[in-house]
């Protein structure tokens, strides 16, 4: 049987051709966000559209909770879908609500989205506070509920103090070494080691801006790329993490970027002349296609048990140990 | 062993002692009320109360959210809590929300409390139209998940459309025969036949307003009324829902009454002349006093295993029943 196939982030425009594609490509699991700058009732209207789409394909795809949830994914040939919020939003200013998300799926939750939060500071501000004394507690409360602290969209210090205080290893779900592709969302050597020394992961992004040369970034750049990164961190850390946007109209990417925070607007990692979608690599653009990055990477020299890990298995290995809470792990069962 | 002690209904002003009281009286389980007229995002802070509680008192209560749990309850001598709300303001105007609450462990929803709502026609209205339209969508959704109709507020026609229109039993957790004591919140003996007859539960109140001759009931006429009930109902089908309100400040009985739909008073149940909540017979006023209903059963001539069935055995198979998704009842896993 061939190892797990986990996709560490996507945020599509869902519909039920994406979720066949996922079962064409046979995807045994996504974390997907499913929410940005929503507010808490916000954020539950999102989950009850996916709560509509899994009773309406119930044969495609189904809520992951937990990662006993692939196995059965694989059992039942379904793809097991995990929620995710790339801002605290969705918290709002109330730690009680780490418990609440936790209850109805939420498994992976940034601590900020480019700019400051009420937890840490994002990658875009030009000063970086490290983690504030409400992010000191939010953390404390996702490692004891089993809700994983993602770094993609935070700065430096942030990220450093955030894999330092969690007493459970965090993830940086979709992004690329700044050293491959130095923009402001890539990480350094810095944090990856440190992530790597903690037992994080990091997800390789497929997000043109994210990519060495964008759009025209090639199979083999982005293959060496992770073969270099696995010497870094250590083959059990890696895993992929395309940042799929696919489907996604421009009015999407400019709610990602603006939010409610400013009435201009804000063009993130793209531009006046270019500020929509970027349009994916060729080799990379839906759910069918991440048997193009296993070949790539057994043509850079991967052996396979390696690709196996980096497709999925590792994933596998890290849902299964964080997404249960602290008294689980101890053995008490309620 | 002995069987099950479950009480299918309580709103206490819950404390560290409460639940002491609990480990004391050997309750395994519990249906509380966590919420009247609060909307969504109030009810959500209930629920963060009571996570509060779990994380502080994890040696004598947890959330109960599958009949598993009370034997869980039973094997690590703790009483597992039951969330219930007493009024449909919680899914607001918003039918997603029914199953989102049941992800958050809610296991009964009323329909109505005295007051028409969106749902169906409250026992204090002097008309009763029956189940509304948004009523019979909503009845359909619960059966789907796995949320048991409460009826005990409820007017008698809307209770009986509410009998016929659910695929699954439904409950009145905690209301007396009207036959006993004519309190415009006790059951006809009409409603009490088509309950039994359809699976469904009654759940026998101690409240005093429901009770023969109030605070002064004695334990002999409720336990009578107990007999002559399941020899109306069969005894499948008749369990306790104390309605114990145990120290309580009558701030409470007012939000509960008059939530926000009043500028005056409305005294329910109670009057000018006694507004607050009454006091509790001398034999039931906190959860240490279940063996002395036990002991009253006994003395009123009923049977061992009918007095296990009416103060657990019944309650425990009808959560059985009714707590998990039609698509789990039908196999599926997930």
């Amino acid at each position: 049987m061939r190892e797990f196939l986990i996709d560490g982030l996507q945020y599509a425009n869902y519909s039920e051709e994406v979720f066949r594609q996922m079962r064409e490509g046979g995807v045994d699991a996504i974390h997907v966000t499913i929410t940005y700058h929503e507010n808490f009732r916000e954020t539950i209207l999102n989950v009850e559209r996916w709560n509509r789409w899994f009773e309406q394909y119930p044969d495609l795809i189904f809520q992951g909770k937990y990662a006993s949830d692939i196995d059965e994914a694989r059992r039942t040939g379904r793809t097991a879908i995990f929620f995710g919020s790339q801002n605290p939003s969705c918290i709002e200013d109330d730690i009680g609500l780490v418990e609440v998300l936790h209850a109805l799926g939420l498994r992976f939750m940034q601590l900020t989205y480019n700019n400051q939060s009420l937890l840490a500071t994002g990658c875009y501000e030009s000063v970086d506070t490290g983690i504030t004394r409400m992010g000191i507690e939010v953390i404390k409360e996702m490692n004891r509920v089993g809700l994983v602290v993602d770094m993609s969209h935070s700065s430096e210090r942030s990220t450093l103090e955030a894999i330092e205080l969690s007493s459970r290893p965090i993830a940086i779900t979709h992004a690329n070494p700044a050293s491959w592709h130095p923009a402001g969302r890539n990480k350094s050597d810095t944090v990856l080691k440190s992530l790597a020394q903690s037992g994080g992961m990091l997800g390789f992004s497929v997000y043109p801006h994210h990519l060495e040369n964008g759009t025209q970034c090639t199979l083999q750049s982005f293959c060496d790329m992770i073969c270099r990164t696995a010497d870094l961190m250590g083959i059990a850390h890696i895993g992929i993490g395309t940042d799929l946007c696919q489907d996604q109209p421009d009015s999407i990417v400019e709610w990602m970027r603006v939010g409610r925070w400013t009435k201009s607007v804000d063009y993130g990692e793209g531009s006046a002349s270019s500020p929509g979608f970027p349009v994916m690599p060729g080799w990379f653009s839906d759910n069918r296609h991440f048997g193009e990055i296993a070949k790539g990477l057994k043509t850079a020299g991967m052996s396979a048990d390696d690709i196996d890990a980096v497709m999925g298995g590792n994933w596998y290995r890290f849902f299964e140990a964080s997404f249960v809470s602290q008294s689980t792990l101890k053995g008490r069962t309620n």
